[in-house]
């Protein structure tokens, strides 16, 4: 059966460590526990100045951004985002996403729903 | 490489079919093009009194609507649908998107990549 949802409905879940993610809040929109077979697609609120690690790992991204300005990390460096930019990431490429603008940086971001914890 | 790209570089491609299919723009965001692996992130721009074909398929849809208001069919009637609604459609459930309101209706909608065509 189909499953909505409002994005107020899913509370978030703060990511951040102290160490190499600040500022992170995450929100499943769609993910395991709605039975989704292939793909999972996450919400991130990132705070002014807040960044995910730069890291490394062996899947994709599918970013769309929805609000804010921010930069993410290439291997050519990083690129300004805003919203209605759209990433792809590919598998086992290094990167981050920072907020470089004075409000929320927000932004969808897809994955094999294999890897969503 | 990670691919970066804003929704204005995106051309636009009708959908429209004169019969079940009336008033709808697709984006392909990310997909095959991208050599992505696993998924496909496409953007739909429904015009006003516009809908997508009420059909069924074997894939289901993650989609994040962005802007608008609007319904969709799913086995219980039409539920409305509106900016920050996710919509989890699972495989082989009959389904349609239709734009009620008096502006554009927009949404994301994330497919297994092997469905995009």
């Amino acid at each position: 059966m189909a499953i909505v949802k409002r994005l107020a409905e899913v509370p978030p879940r703060d990511m951040s460590n102290g160490t190499d993610v600040v500022g992170v809040l995450k929100r499943v929109l769609i993910g395991p526990a709605d039975g989704a077979p292939t793909f999972a697609v996450r919400l991130f609120t990132l705070a002014p100045g807040g960044n995910t690690p730069a890291h490394t790992h062996p899947f994709e991204h599918g970013v769309v951004v929805l609000r804010g300005t921010g930069t993410v990390l290439t291997p050519n460096g990083r690129v300004p985002i805003g919203e209605g930019t759209t990433v792809f990431v590919p598998p086992g490429e290094h990167h981050q996403f920072q907020n470089t603008g004075p409000g929320p940086l927000e932004f969808l971001c897809v994955i094999p729903v294999g890897y969503e914890t």
